[in-house]
C-alpha cells in the first residue's frame, strides 16, 4: 500500500518562516492566524488526508466510475462519506467569504491544505475543487439572488458545481463552441448541445450539482465575443431554495480515461436545459477566466502534490528496499543487501524530486499569498502590485509544477524498478494521475503562451519588471551574505538569462511572432528555473535566520542548505540551454512543409 | 483509430547512404543485400506490421491477457494469427544461423525490420522476441544435443521461449536469487521456485514454451557465483523430439500491469520442474548476458520504436484538428480554424521527437552493424574493434532510446490535449506501453552504471577512445566542407564536454566511487547527446552526397539538414548542462541521511 504521511513541518515552514505570514495581519482573515492556530488547522488537514482521503485512493483508481443505465453515475466506495467529512470539517469553505457560510481564511492557506488532499487522493478532491471554481465565478458575476440562491449550498458541500468549457470539436479555441442557448421568454434560457471531459459531472454525492456551462445565445456574434455563461442547476432550484424537478442534462458517458478514474469525467448531453445568464451576455468568456485563473493555480498546486506523494514511496521504498551493495563498501552489512537508498543514481533521482517539489511548495504558497493581498489589501497599490505577480505567476505555476509533477511521479516509478510498473504499488497511479495535470485547465503549451503572448506585454510589462527586480534586489540586498553569497550569484546568473532571454523576445517576436511562439515552452520553464531558485534563496535565508536563533529543528534546517546547493549546482544551469533555446528562434521549427512531418 | 506508417524511406537511407551496407558484403549473409532486395524485405516487413500487426494494438490493450481456472493463459483476439503470419514469413528466423533453419541475413536488417514490429504492437512483438533471446543463448552455450533438439522448433516458432531472471525480493541484484535446482541423478535436475514479471510466461500460441531460467544449485556458492541457468521446457521433450509430459511450471498470476496488456506478463511458479543445465555450473550469469545484451539492444529499439509510432500519431493529429490562428495570421481562412500544426509550439514538439527519433534510428542500426560485424568478420582485430563499440553502445542505446522514447511519447500525448487522455485515440497506450522499456532488461539506472562503472574502463579505456577517436576524426576529416562547418563545429564542443566528463571520472571517482554513481545518468545522457550529434553529422553528409548527385529524394534529404539543424541549436547544447551536473559531485547527493528523505 501506498504510504502519504503530509509534509506539514514544510509547510509551516514556508509559512511563517520564509513568507512570515504574520506580518500581513492588515488583511481581513490573517489576523488571528498565528503560529499555533496554523498548526492546529493543517495538523487537522493532514489528519484528514491521511487517514480518510489517502486509504480510498488506490481503491478508488481501480473500482473507477460507473454510469447507470438510468444515467446516474455511481462513484468509488467510501468517496461519498470522505466527501462528507471534509464538507463537514469545513474545508469547502476555507478561504469562502463568510457572508454565505464560509470562514474567510486565507486563500494561501487554503492552498496549504489543498496540496495534503490532493497528494492523497486527487480524484476525490476535484469533487469539491470544482465547486470552489464555480462558486468563486458566481461570487464575482453572479446577481445577489443568485448569490443567495446557491452560495450557501454551494460553500457548505451540499451542492457541488462544475464547469462545461469544452465540445468534442473544440477545446482551446472555445470560440468554435456549438451549445446554444435560446432565451425561454421568462429571462432564462434553453440550453442545447454536448459538453465532453467535465469533472465530477454527474454523481450522487450532493443534493444538487450546479453546472456552469459556456454556450452562445441565438444570434450571438461568432468567435469568442459571442460566448455566454449559464448557470444550468441538474435539479431547478425554487424560490424556497429547495431542488425540484430534474432539468434536461444529463451524462451521457464516463469518459475511458488514463488516470484519475476516481473522478466521474462526463460526457454531458445539454437538451433544452433551463439555464440563467451568468454576468453579461456574450461575456462568459471573462467570468469564465475567474473560475480558470483559480483553476489554474488548483492544478498547479496538483502537480506539485502528486510529485510529492510519488516522492514519499520513492523515498520509503527506497530505505527498505535491498538489493545491491555501496560502491564505497557494504552498509548494511549483516543483510543480505544494502538498501537502495545507499545508491547515489537513487539518490540523484530523490533529491531531484526533493528540490523542486520543496521550492514549488514555496511558490505556490508565494503565489496564493498574492491572490490574498490582490483580493483583500485595503491599498489599491498594494493590490495591483500582486494582481500583476499572481498574473505572471499562474501560468508558470501550472505549466512547470504539472511538468515537474509528472517527471517526478515517473522518476519515483523508476526507483520501483518492475514494482513500479505493476498497478499494486500505486506508483502507475501517480504516473497516470498526474499526466491530466499538464493538459487541463489549458495545456501546458497554452500557458506558455498566455506567458509570453499575454503577461509579459500586460501594461507595458509592468509585472514582469516588478518580479525581475523583485529577484534583482534580493541578490543585491544579501550579496554581503557570506552563507548566501553562493545562492545569490547563482540567482543573479539565472536572472541574467531570463532578461536576456525576454529582451530577446522583445527584439525579435514584434517582427516575427512565430519566434515567440517556438521559445515560448522554454521561456516558461526557464522562468520556472529562476523563480524556483529565488524560493530556495529565501528558503535558506529563513532557514539559516532560523539556525542563527536557535530553532530546534535543525536537521530540517540544515537539509534546506544541502537540498538548495543541489538545486544551484545542477538545476538551475539548466537557464543556458533554455535560453540557447529560445535564441535560436523559429526559422528552423517552421521550415518543413506540414506534410513532411 | 491511431495510424502507423512503416518509415521505410529513412530506413533505407541509413542503411545504403549512412552505414553504407553494400561496403559490408564480405560479411556472411551481405553478399547478396544490394539495394533492390533491402527495399523489397523493408516493404515486405512494413506491409506486415501496418496491416497485420498494427490493427490488433489498440484492441490487444483493450482485452489484455486472462489467466483461466485452469492457469491457461488466453491472449488477445487475433494475437495467435498475426503471430503466425509473422513466423510463416520467416521474420523470426531472419537473422538466425541457417544450420537452425534462420535465414542467416543481417542483424541490422531485422533491427531495422523490429522496428516496425514494435511500433505497430510492442505486445504482439515481444512474444517472438523473447524467443529470440532465449535462441540466441542456446545458440552459444547449448549442447550440440540441446541445439538440435531446440533451435529448429524455436527457429520456426512453433516453440516459442522465455527468460526467467526476477523473483518478487530480487531482480537487480540476481545474487540474491532463491529458485533452486536439485539434481536429479540422471544429469536433469528438479527446479522449485517463483519467478515474477515473467514477459510471454504463458500462452497457447505455439505448441512448447522454453523456459530459460536462472536457478541456484543446491550448496552452490551465495550471491552471483553460484548461479546457473536451465533449459526448462513447458513440455518436456523425448528423444523423438515431440512435446509430451507437462513439466511442473505453471502461471500463477497474470501481472496487473500499467501497460503492455497484450503480453502475458507471469508470476511463473516452478515445483519440482524437470531442468536441463544450460552452459557451466554456476556459470548461469554469463550465459543470461547473452540474452540480456541482445535483449538491451531489442529494448533500445522498443524505446526508438513507440516515440516514432507516437510522433506519426501527433504530426497527423496537428494536421487536422482545427483550433485557434497561427500567430502570423490565419493560414486556412477557409475554415473554423487553422490546423494545429501552424503553432510553432506544437511544431516544436514534433521537431524535438524527430530530430531524436531519425538520429536514433540511425544510432541503433550502427550499433546493429557492429555486432554483425563483432559476429561475422574475418578480421579478428574488426571483430574485436565492433565488439568494443557494442559493449559501450548497448548501455547507452537502451537508456537513452527508452528515456527518449517514453518522453516522445508523452510529447505527443500532449498534442492531443484532452483527446490525448482517453483511451480511444491510444496516445496514452503508447505511454503506458513505453513507460516499461525504462525499467525492464535493466532499469535505466543500471545501464549508466554499467555505462560509467564496466564499460568505461574496460581494457583499460580501448572502447571509449576508439569512439572518441572515431567522432573526432570526422570532425576533423570534414572540417573544411562549408556544408557540415556548422555541424562539425557543433560535435566538437559536445565531444569536448564528454571527454572533459570522462576525464573528470577518472579524475574523481576512483577516490571516491559515489562520484561516479552521482553522475552516471547524466554521462549516459551526455555520451547519448553526442552520438546522436554524430549520426546527425553523418547523416547530413550523406543527403548532401546524394542531393549533389541528383538524388531524386529531395524534399526527404533536405528535411535532414533542417532537422540536423534543429538538433545541433536545441538538443546538443544540453551537454554543457550535462557535465556541469557530473562536475557537481556526489557531496550533495549523499549529504542527507536516510531518514530525512
Amino acid at each position: 500500500m501506498p504510504v502519504y504521511k503530509a509534509p506539514v513541518t514544510d509547510t509551516l515552514f514556508v509559512l511563517n518562516d520564509v513568507l512570515k505570514l504574520s506580518n500581513y495581519s492588515n488583511l481581513a482573515g490573517f489576523a488571528d492566524l498565528g503560529e499555533d492556530l496554523l498548526e492546529a488547522i493543517t495538523g487537522e488537514a493532514a489528519k484528514l488526508a491521511e487517514e480518510v482521503f489517502h486509504p480510498l485512493n488506490l481503491s478508488g483508481d481501480r473500482e473507477g466510475c460507473k454510469r447507470n443505465d438510468d444515467a446516474t453515475v455511481t462513484v468509488p466506495k467510501g468517496f461519498k462519506q470522505a466527501y462528507d467529512a471534509y464538507c463537514q470539517g469545513g474545508w469547502l469553505g476555507l478561504a469562502m467569504p463568510e457572508e454565505f457560510g464560509g470562514q474567510g481564511l486565507p486563500y494561501t492557506l487554503h492552498s496549504a491544505v489543498g496540496e495534503y488532499m490532493s497528494s492523497a487522493n486527487i480524484s476525490l478532491t476535484m469533487y469539491p475543487g470544482l465547486t470552489q471554481g464555480a462558486i468563486a465565478a458566481i461570487v464575482v458575476h453572479g446577481s445577489e439572488e443568485q448569490k443567495a440562491k446557491y452560495l450557501p449550498k454551494m460553500v457548505e458541500g451540499t451542492w457541488s458545481g462544475t464547469m462545461n468549457l469544452t465540445e468534442p470539436h473544440c477545446g482551446t479555441d472555445l470560440g468554435l463552441l456549438r451549445t446554444k442557448a435560446v432565451p425561454a421568454g421568462d429571462g432564462s434560457y434553453k440550453i442545447s448541445g454536448q459538453k465532453i471531459f467535465i469533472s465530477a459531472g454527474e454523481h450522487s454525492m450532493t443534493d444538487n450539482i450546479i453546472h456552469l456551462v459556456l454556450a452562445r445565445i441565438e444570434g450571438a456574434p461568432a468567435g469568442t465575443k459571442g460566448i455566454s455563461l449559464f448557470i444550468v442547476p441538474k435539479f431547478l432550484v425554487g424560490d424556497d431554495g429547495v431542488p425540484g424537478a430534474r432539468n434536461g442534462v444529463s451524462c451521457g458517458a464516463i469518459e475511458h480515461k488514463m488516470g484519475i478514474h476516481g473522478n466521474s469525467t462526463c460526457v454531458m448531453n445539454y437538451d433544452d436545459a433551463t439555464g440563467y445568464l451568468l454576468g453579461g451576455e456574450n461575456k462568459g468568456l471573462a467570468a469564465m477566466f475567474v473560475m480558470m485563473n483559480e483553476a489554474r493555480l488548483g492544478v498547479g498546486l496538483q502537480g506539485l502534490s502528486l510529485g510529492e506523494a510519488a516522492y514519499q514511496n520513492a523515498a520509503a521504498y527506497a530505505r527498505d528496499r535491498l538489493q545491491g551493495r555501496s560502491l564505497s563498501g557494504p552498509k548494511a552489512p549483516d543483510k543480505a543487501a544494502d538498501p537502495i537508498i545507499v545508491h547515489p543514481d537513487v539518490r540523484r533521482a530523490l533529491m531531484t524530486m526533493r528540490a523542486f517539489t520543496e521550492a514549488g511548495r514555496a511558490f505556490t504558497l508565494w503565489t496564493a499569498l498574492k491572490s490574498d493581498i490582490a483580493h483583500r489589501s485595503p491599498d489599491a497599490a498594494e493590490r495591483e502590485a500582486a494582481e500583476d505577480l499572481l498574473g505572471l505567476a499562474t501560468p508558470i505555476l501550472k505549466g512547470v509544477l504539472t511538468d515537474k509533477g509528472f517527471d517526478h511521479a515517473v522518476a519515483a516509478q523508476q526507483v520501483f524498478g518492475g514494482h513500479g510498473y505493476i498497478e499494486e504499488h500505486g506508483m502507475s497511479q501517480y504516473v497516470r494521475d498526474a499526466r491530466i495535470t499538464m493538459i487541463y485547465e489549458g495545456a501546458n503549451g497554452i500557458q506558455a503562451l498566455d506567458l509570453v503572448g499575454r503577461k509579459l506585454a500586460a501594461n507595458g510589462g509592468r509585472a514582469v519588471m516588478a518580479m525581475f527586480k523583485e529577484i534583482g534586489d534580493f541578490c543585491e540586498e544579501n550579496r554581503e551574505d557570506e552563507k548566501l553569497s553562493f545562492y545569490t550569484k547563482g540567482l543573479k546568473k539565472g536572472l541574467n538569462d531570463l532578461q536576456a532571454s525576454t529582451m530577446w523576445f522583445m527584439q525579435n517576436a514584434m517582427v516575427k511572432p512565430d519566434n515567440a511562439g517556438a521559445g515560448s515552452t522554454d521561456y516558461m520553464h526557464l522562468f520556472g528555473l529562476v523563480v524556483l531558485g529565488y524560493m530556495w534563496a529565501k528558503s535558506v535565508k529563513a532557514a539559516e535566520e532560523r539556525l542563527a536563533a536557535g530553532d530546534s529543528r535543525t536537521e530540517f534546517l540544515e537539509a534546506k542548505r544541502v537540498t538548495a546547493r543541489f538545486y544551484f549546482e545542477r538545476i538551475l544551469p539548466e537557464t543556458t540551454l533554455r535560453k540557447a533555446r529560445i535564441e535560436a528562434g523559429a526559422d528552423t521549427v517552421m521550415a518543413l512543409a506540414a506534410d513532411a512531418f
